[in-house]
């Protein structure tokens, strides 16, 4: 199906909402024809949601990183881990390449094809976020370490030496069905339809090249105080994310997150490594537990998230601090006090799930589909490791999937998605 | 633990949100005192939230119906089949006693137990919702047919006739994993983690008395035309609930959805049976056909929602309407066409979900809660049958889990949930 001109000027620039409330068609439908928009558009003189634009509902896709990892935390996601069927680089190259503009159109709000085709196809796009917004959705894709021990593909030298499957931690009871992946689609959006969406459109346009190996959908939960949103809770009811480093600030994400030149290979300068552990977490016993207990197994108040003993959420962790009596106030067995004993800081950016019931024992079949960035893998390991059999936190979760992925840098105009993988050595 | 007066003054009229604002804590956390809300309470001279009071945000437990069923659909539902563990008729009288407290609280928006513990004990509320609103949640429960089965209860002659185990209908596949149950919670919110928060502690505070059977969330999205929030487009992208009864229309509920006097037995005058069908949409072989044909098979046009040949969602369903041809226009094999060759109506409350990935094929785990209320369970069933082995939609859907629930009808205040089956004959 060509495009004409006009449509193509329709596909860029209105979103999927904007157009309802043009033609203020809403509740009837979208019966109209592209070209009958490429009019409306000209009428109004307008330019709707260019690429650069930053409405208060879209993300860029473009810059100089990939959306999903500094962009504010959305309600939902959609995590997705792909098999690569196809067997040759320049189809793997191609793949990506394809991706490219319909990740810019999934994230402008538009639909990925012509909307009015003539019915004896199936539609371009599946369709089920017609009315909606962009929902902030963000897209990010990275590749795990065995897409490059593919010999087809003829990318093991440009393998980083730190992508590799993580280490067996102490209380894993890994599940194949939630770990590993050739390739992943993190599809965060304030819309849980709107990020199944994108995944299920880009899987469905590389049919035959990819193959789920599994997803899991999560949320988030914010409280909103004056108009901000605050840290949101886990299911364990502490909030998740206090520690981050600040998004907006370069120098912390320089210094955690983004790949800087030499750290990696060259491809990878600008990109930064995801961590994703799907981690159930058992309410119940949990949920027999004292706060107190509770508070100790964190190192920190439910309630405000403040250390223990201190008031404040953002008060400085200080896990040296002692009582009269030369004891810890933040005890040495709490999840925050062996994480903070090692050198190293990541940034956290964790969905909780509830995916039913366990079929062996009735239990919730809920928890954290915890996700990280960090420069290097071993920034997460060394957390992990620290944690070992030591932490408290040990008794009431278990870590059920596994997968780590490379994420590439961002996307510049006129280039397309880890071109530097396929262009750089 | 006793509440002291204040505490109970505090409890009932200030929901989650509202006590942050009030005190202009946020995101430093709750760490006042209830005694020190009752003052607040005291010195403003306000009656906040009582449960007769309409936020914006907030549904009524209490009324002639219970909520969840004629409540404006949410965008989650978080649905539980419970098995019941106790074992005799005051048992399980008491725990609806119980719960009716704490679904009060869950609906005002409030934490179901003080939040103030001294931290020795387990929280009494799991926390997860502190700082959050009420998110429009709604509780709905019901009994199941083998509830009545069990001896020990005495129930056998409340059992209404039309309370049993759907028949089997042609093409479904049910699994054990999601069907039956002896008492289902639905809880309904705008937001995932109240939805869930409110079944989770529910269940807790009924801790060896009930246990989980199976539980499925779910997602609406809503396209908002002109500040009104439209039908929303289930996974296949069709609008889902158009042909519905007008919640408003008291004609209307009475003939389709709430049991009336001498229609069932005596406790469920004002109630209504809810049926809770999981169905596995088959995305990858619907994204691979034509239009036309999805078309065909719903017997509507996705875009707009309306009838075949017509324009408007709204516009009446004549299936009988032939072209020049003298065939019909809505096609006799469609959803719709079959649907509406019987003489029933239901009120359908459905939810897509994605919760990942079938094992053994690579394909999606996802589809649609189907949910739908009606005064008699013949209703859906004349459809379901109706639809049988001639429905174009078999092609796309697999049942995979049933349950049938009877609700009651609706709480005054004083009484309790279920009253009426423990009471009346």
């Amino acid at each position: 199906m060509t495009e004409t001109k006009e449509e193509k000027i329709y596909d860029k620039k209105i979103s999927r909402r904007q157009m309802l409330k043009m033609t203020g068609l809403g509740a009837a439908g979208v019966a109209i024809g592209a070209t009958g928009f490429g009019g409306v558009i000209k009428t109004f003189g307008m330019d709707f949601f260019d690429d650069d634009s930053t409405t208060t509902n879209k993300v860029n896709f473009y810059g100089q990183h990939q959306s999903g990892i500094a962009t504010d935390v959305q309600t939902n996601i959609y995590f997705a881990s792909l098999n690569v069927l196809v067997t040759s680089k320049q189809e793997l190259q191609e793949l990506f390449k394809m991706w490219t503009p319909l990740a810019v159109r999934l994230m402008n709000g538009d639909m990925i094809g012509d909307p009015t085709t003539n019915g004896m196809m199936p539609p371009k796009d599946t369709g089920e976020v017609k009315g909606l917004d962009a929902a902030n959705l963000s897209i990010t894709f990275g590749v795990g370490p065995s897409l490059f021990e593919k010999k087809e593909f003829g990318l093991a030298s440009k393998k980083p030496n730190e992508l590799k499957d993580l280490p067996h931690f102490p209380k894993d009871q890994l599940d194949a069905a939630y770990t590993g992946g050739d390739i992943c689609i993190q599809a965060c959006a304030d819309d849980p339809q709107v990020a199944f969406h994108a995944v299920r459109n880009l899987v469905r346009a590389a049919s035959g090249k990819v193959s789920l190996k599994w997803s899991q959908a999560g949320f988030n939960a914010f409280p909103v105080s004056k108009g901000k949103k605050q840290t949101p809770r886990n299911l364990f009811a502490f909030k998740d994310g206090t520690e981050n480093p600040t998004t907006s600030n370069k120098k912390d994400m320089n210094d955690v997150v983004w790949v800087q030149s030499g750290e990696s290979k060259g491809w990878m300068t600008g990109g930064s490594y995801l961590v994703a552990r799907r981690i159930q977490l058992h309410l119940e016993t949990w949920d027999r537990t004292s706060l107190k207990e509770q508070e100790n197994t964190f190192g920190r108040h439910r309630d405000s998230g403040a250390p223990i003993g201190k008031k404040d959420e953002f008060e400085a962790m200080d896990i040296d601090r002692k009582d009269d009596n030369g004891n810890y106030v933040v005890p040495e067995t709490s999840h925050v006090f062996l994480a903070k004993s090692v050198d190293a800081r990541i940034l956290r950016r964790s969905y909780s799930y509830s995916s039913g019931v366990m079929d062996a024992t009735g239990s919730y079949d809920a928890g954290l589909l915890f996700v990280s960035f960090q420069k290097n893998p071993d920034q997460f390991i060394k957390i992990q490791n620290s944690l070992g059999r030591l932490d408290k936190m040990n008794e009431y979760i278990t870590h059920r999937g596994s997968a780590l992925f490379a994420c590439f840098p961002g996307i510049q105009k006129g280039s397309y998605i880890g071109e530097a993988l396929f262009k750089t050595l």
